[in-house]
């Protein structure tokens, strides 16, 4: 992973500011023969889209997306794969005011620091507007895992908001594509939508806590000790914009379990080994081990808020500043589709370095 | 980051097994002038090194390192330096009964089944011995951070031992060297003793979590958008030994915020802009703010207990394994020194792509 | 170096096909700061354009470069910057003979067999055209490098077309920018003209040797040993269409030298060191010595002409193939300004990667 | 490729100078269950290995590999493989002349100038013993595609020392390891010998052409744009020591052909398409045709001779200098090895990328 692209075989480039003309990406090394058109990835991006309703920012972006390069009659070529999707609705004017100002919370200081220049509207690059870039290409890795691992499935959901988690004794994955939340838990969903509601009108946000979750990933993807399978995806994850904790399968909680209970023992099962519990997340020793991939990572709330906050403009006046613009109460909400597609990006960069070692040979047992 | 390279200017390279005759890295693009001997990186090898006390493995390693390369005349010479530490107290034949079993909770299922073969003495590659290269590596780096930025600090420490955490109004950072479990808190860690005892003596062990704080890293660090620091960090945590879940600042807690309580306000001082809070760890954007950085990071307990628990071999046949050998009843506290080593890299680092791409020039303020 | 990326910490990725909708790039790594805008990149663009004289390929394609991201206020960010160039003259019907066919001495073949599928318009991404990014991207380069190191010159022209080279002693710098050879040799030039003209009509076209200088370069670029300077620029100067060969400073003619003639004596100058002879063409072990860089490279002669050859089709047909389409019956001459490009990204990405590891320090000399 | 490390997938990192106490690589990425010992290394290195005849350097090196990571059970593991070569023969005090002062030719004056400390004790880190760790690698390169592609071959040989060429009509495969310069020519081969011993006597050296043949290859190896096989065989062989040209096919030759002579057409033959010439050696738009790949470079005279040459010392005082040590007097000799070893490297690693993208699935003819 380095600096605006990631991934070592599958690498993904991406360009593009909040406000300029355009945002994308250039997908790198996809195997060739893959179907893949724009409406392979329009659906995606649909699901991270702006404005859908009250709990995301209105702003209005169709996120269109074009291919540019690397597909031809259908298929992909094993070229680069340009996308680019165009900004329509900049509302810069919203930015004057940061022009100077540093908004607590947001890189616009760290940029300022770092580069001695910024486009300071929306965030430029550091706008979550470049996650869509990152869907796009998601929306590809996809489309190649499907031909190559056809039983493989990501999901992402929500499992907290604020400091309300779901009850797991409720999980429903068929509720998720039915409220705005992407929640498994209808309970909690309706619960959020009040609390979330009301934080928005007192001009507040909140954090957030996403679950993604890869089923039908073979054992033997890895590629150890420093790309492991799970620092690439802790690495990935940690790369979207607010996200502040990543861990994988029990992570956190793991520290308190003992080494008995922590065990995932092993049994045969039919088809091979069978693990009796999944504390590990998938993956031992950074390779994964056929069950399924359990990430969480943690978003902190929406930093642009309507309440003022104590701040400093470049001259180093002190100033209180409301963060106007159109912004997301819980940015954890649209971050569910960008998690599933660093996940999509991260296995099949991963089943393509394999292949490349190992020949995607595996061990026999039994 | 890649497969067994970590880091993108300041490259460390490690190889070696747990039970093969040495173990080592290359650490490659160090700067050139800096002074270095084995004195200074011995020191830090103590740290991690094992059978110091009864809470860490009885293995007895001096892990005394030697430099092979890239020192001349008592400094660096720019080249690539190879550091070797002899492998001495092997007892591979503990390993014997695990030769053809998968031990729970290890990796030697996942590298049978990528690989098809593995050194199964003492884990192999996948042994956390593999950690004392990390910490010589991090032992240059501090070397060349010290001559590049001598202010700044790295320290690292346990937080909490399975559930019980600190008590963060009695920290003392004085206490850290005091006690055998790098702990903070003086109270806390009389009561580890105990526990950990009670824990051994029952053929267990535990999980922990590790925090390591860097003081007086300049602001402007960080390569977004796939290099970012917080992402590097979370990369580089993530793939030490079980290691399952990393956060910067408020990580898994700034979920839980608002964006009113989380915003980390600045105000003007003496020498420049001043963060009244710091629940971003001090990172934002990927960028550092010149804040401390915060990073934690949680342990499993250690898979290789004493009480026996089911698993299978490589015939496919059901057993109860007991994980003989001489192993650390809680992994957490040699991952203190590892994890130092990791951040004092990842800053170097980003130190060196920092003033590669700005010339170490920073916007002005004020 | 990786796939459809070059460079270091100056890093550009390119994309897209001869007769898709558009090609570009994504410069990623940019100091920023730098003064940009696209009237900086035009006129290098113009200089490899197409459809300028009989000497160059009919097509017409104005090749406005667009950027697209990256600069705000007239100056670099250091974040990507997008560069969009549409193709407007695409005759795909010349291509519909060989959908099937592999033209002898194109990638045809080799990517029917990579891949299984290729986009077969016009060489789809093994197309030259991709060469217009690489331009754009050098222009990039260039007022980057003006920036940091005002003094330096970078220029390319034709030493050799066919069996015919230039006299030395007839050198003009002026003179290259006279003549549609970029040839510093006026005489030579002429009888190129007529020498061309006369293969063009025979259906035939030539090969070319291009040389490319560096002038004002600093010492102590290159990163040895396996991104040494000169090992650097072979792998850019032969990635680029068509070249078969390259030589640093004497090449190949150094191998006829004895070591006393090839040995580049040291003398003590007014600003310090000087040779009195250049045959390493400036680069010693990997790294510049401060005279002029000296590159030069062989481009084959144009493998699609209108004398029929023998090949075969996809079905494993024996045939005669024609290639029409509109090509430079030379493509050396267009390969100048590509390679001046290469040159400059090059050096731009040591520059940034030296800086990186030694602060830019030198050591002192009397 | 990067620093010290070369290679995209199977990756090769050297450390060591030339006089101390070893040198050696880790080799990364290998594919596990490759049958490796020292006994398949040690005849690579044999035949580099100094002080064999009177033709090379009289430093008498053992240089006698051992492997201490990566292997067990008779068979590659799949994780980093550590090889070290002891330096036993180091005359260093033959260096206290050159400390202060320049060797013309040699990189003293560009590495003390980048680093400002330099191991001057036989070139340090840019001396030629450091290929010694190379041809290890190559073995190990060499040991993976045999158990991939049994039926490939890789061939080096000289073609030419100083002016004089072999004739290709008398070109015997047989003869090249009968005689000390590798030479398939037996006439030329024993002009050689006179001519040299001439030279050596006359305190001189001379450069040499080495041609290195790659038989069996597959087609489809080579990651366009850039990471072509051409460029990456053009940077490898580049970054060997006193390598200054470098050429595929026809190379140089090529600028002086016409499109009618240069085409290699093709027919179908029993096994598939067949080329009826191989200008192009064997790639195509960066993709191996399934031809021979054949590569040819150029090797500058040796630098240390002891005809007195005028230079400069760190003082900046004018000095003439007199190389004493043990040199080759043509150390194109002991290149060829070498170069075999960057061809078997960048083979297989091409082989991996090519399996890891497209699975190694080929485009169907006929």
């Amino acid at each position: 992973m380095s600096f605006n692209t990631f991934g070592h075989l599958f690498r993904v480039t991406t360009w593009g500011e909040s406000h300029g003309p355009a945002i994308g990406c250039t997908v790198d090394g996809c195997p060739p023969g893959v179907p893949l058109s724009e409406a392979d990835l329009q659906p995606w991006l649909d699901k991270r889209k702006p404005g859908q309703n009250k709990f995301t920012t209105q702003r209005k972006e169709p996120d269109q997306v074009r291919i540019l390069s690397g597909v031809f009659d259908g298929v992909t070529t094993g070229t680069p794969i340009q996308l680019m999707i165009e900004n329509t609705d900049q509302r810069s004017k919203d930015y004057g005011d940061i022009a100077q100002a540093f908004r607590p919370g947001h890189a616009d200081i760290t940029y300022h620091l770092k580069y001695g220049v910024r486009d300071y509207r929306g965030g430029g690059r550091s706008s979550a507007r470049e996650t869509a870039s990152r869907v796009a290409a998601g929306g590809i890795a996809r489309a190649a895992l499907a031909k190559i691992l056809p039983g493989m499935q990501i999901t992402g959901y929500m499992v907290q908001m604020g400091p309300r988690g779901i009850d797991r004794s409720r999980f429903d994955g068929e509720e998720i594509e039915r409220n705005p939340f992407w929640c498994p838990d209808p309970v909690a969903a309706s619960e959020w939508a009040a609390y979330l509601d009301e934080l928005r009108l007192a001009h507040n946000s909140v954090g957030a806590v996403v679950e993604i979750v890869a089923q039908g990933a073979p054992a033997g993807l890895g590629a150890p000790l420093y790309a492991k399978l799970d620092s690439d995806l802790a690495g990935a994850m940690m790369s979207i914009n607010a996200v502040k904790a990543v861990e994988i399968g029990d992570g956190f909680a793991a520290a308190t379990l003992t080494g008995v209970e922590n065990a995932d023992e092993i049994r045969m099962g039919p088809d091979g080994p069978e693990f009796m519990s999944n504390h590990a997340g998938g993956i031992l020793g950074g390779i994964s081990s056929g069950q399924p991939i359990v990430v969480r990572f943690a978003v902190k709330p929406t930093s642009s808020i309507l309440t003022p906050r104590q701040t400093i403009n470049q001259r180093g006046d002190e100033l209180d500043l409301i963060t106007k613009g159109r912004h997301d109460p819980c940015v954890g909400i649209r971050a569910v589709p960008v998690g599933e597609a660093m996940m999509a990006c991260v296995l099949l960069d991963h089943l393509l370095l394999d292949r490349g070692q190992t020949g995607a040979a595996r061990g026999a047992i039994g």
